[in-house]
């Protein structure tokens, strides 16, 4: 029975080709899966698929008028996957986040481990299932763990992503170090999106003790470029936070060249923000050196914060 | 930083030596766990626990009075844990249960196939690993996957479950068939055991659309021998329903010989529980021919009535 494979609402590069990557895994082993996304690739994944001439994933809205059956990849939050994702099965999860807002009434298989990105657990799998990965998902996949990990550089980076990494650039035949730099340049074309487009691109949604929670990433190699356009990204905000239900939305602007996050927060309590990073907001904002992850530097003292 | 690894309460055979195998390959790999208990061995684990010469782990309480971090065996959801699960953070996951009532803020390592027992999975990840498994341990291990499968008979059994025991059984030096049904039949050593510890023994809570439910098992050779005490279970389940705040009490009576189970249902709404298996109680019983699992039988159909 034919079942689909897919990343996160608001794919980035590791959601569209780990999934991509492990269904084909599947397919190898025998499953009948045909990977899919949950949203259009972003200007950074459109430049890996390019790179490696690979299709997009079909784009889906809704999972139970195909199959019955499904398998997330780099997500389990209910509100992060397919709308209808209480209407199917899930059968598998590869992931490397926190889990929470997941449940089943089936046994399933789960592989999750706190690794840098999808894609390095994925090939884990490859190896133990002794299945080759061919240099096209070889070069998909160090993309991906380049990206979440901005090229080694964030604290979710172990061991494992930067062996994985350098694995994959032999398969693949790339240079991992100017190849990742050209690929993270072609994520930070900023000046031709519009508000709506930076405030969802990279966005998620997270339920903290109640209050909604989103949290959306902008990458960038210049700062200024995005806070000369302040008014407009807090406009958008403000709309978005109506229209939607948000009531505290954090935006994580980071510069990839030195690894630092400007924060920017519309919506409340406000306070809770202050709490959670030790320091106080200025105009809604706060510089926070050193931190590039969401994951592991955003979420976790927010919402120890929202525990508190 | 020393870790407990424990699996659920009222531990049946595979909670206590899964979680005395992993925390033997965790300190192989690295790492400083001690495994224990959430409570005392039942009589077919005490039997494998002496045939092997293995003590019995330490019964605990609670876990943040020793530790910050724990791994749970053979279990997720929060209410089948420690009591203080929240105070303490979950760093690995091992089982072969559905997944809810679970939550973490951060990443960690979960692995969970849909397999027999967890024993099984656990095999696997010595092998993962290049980490010999021990003889002493090879013989807990085909152990508890003998008791959840009860000896390969169940729908839960897997072709990797039978492997995994034909495996264990070379390493270990038994013959797993005799070896096995002399195991369960020490298990269902009845006559010796309170109203109160039969209900209680192998029972697990469920919350199911904010109903409590609780399901037991009780294996046996013969069924007459339980229900000759029909009258005194039933006023202890009542008792407990009342202590505990259950809604509706599932009592599995399960013939290992011929793999059938009868149900003796207590509490309310009885309606829901015919809905799930299609026919009527009566006087709050019903014959299930072929039904042994609490997992794969019992949970997803009562789960699917409640929410239908």
């Amino acid at each position: 029975m034919k079942e689909l494979v897919f990343g996160h609402k608001n794919p980035d590069t590791d959601a569209i080709v780990a999934a991509k990557a492990y269904s084909y895994l599947q397919n190898k082993l025998g499953a009948d899966t045909e990977a899919v996304a949950l949203g259009e690739p972003n200007e950074e994944t459109q430049f890996v698929l390019n790179y490696f001439n690979e299709p997009a994933p079909r784009v889906i809205k809704t999972a139970s008028n195909e199959v019955d059956a499904v398998m997330l990849i780099d997500h389990n939050e209910a509100q992060q996957s397919v709308d209808d994702i209480k209407d199917v099965q899930v059968t598998h999860v590869v992931d490397h986040h926190r889990i929470a807002n997941f449940e089943t009434s089936a046994p399933l298989y789960y592989h999750a481990e706190p690794l840098g990105c999808s894609s390095t657990i994925i090939l884990k799998e490859f190896k133990q299932h002794g299945v080759e990965v061919p240099a096209n998902i070889a070069g998909m996949m160090l993309s991906a763990i380049i990206s979440d990990t901005l090229l080694l550089k964030s604290p979710t980076t172990t061991d494992e992503d930067v062996a994985a990494v350098k694995e994959l650039a032999k398969i693949a035949g790339v240079d991992y170090e100017k190849y990742g730099l050209d690929m993270l340049k072609a994520g930070t074309n900023l000046a031709s999106k519009s508000d709506e487009t930076l405030i969802s691109q990279d966005a998620k949604s997270f339920d903290m003790n109640g209050t909604q929670v989103r949290v959306d990433q902008i990458n960038t190699v210049d700062l200024d470029e995005v806070f000369d356009r302040e008014d407009g990204l807090r406009a958008a905000i403000e709309k978005q936070n109506k229209e939607n239900g948000y009531d505290l939305f954090l935006l994580m602007v980071t510069n990839i060249l030195n690894s630092d996050t400007r924060l920017l927060v519309v919506g409340e309590p406000q306070s809770v923000v202050e709490q959670a990073f030790g320091k106080k907001l200025e105009n809604n904002k706060m510089d926070l050196p050193g931190v590039v992850s969401r994951k592991k530097q955003i979420v976790p003292p927010l919402e120890a914060a929202f525990n508190a």
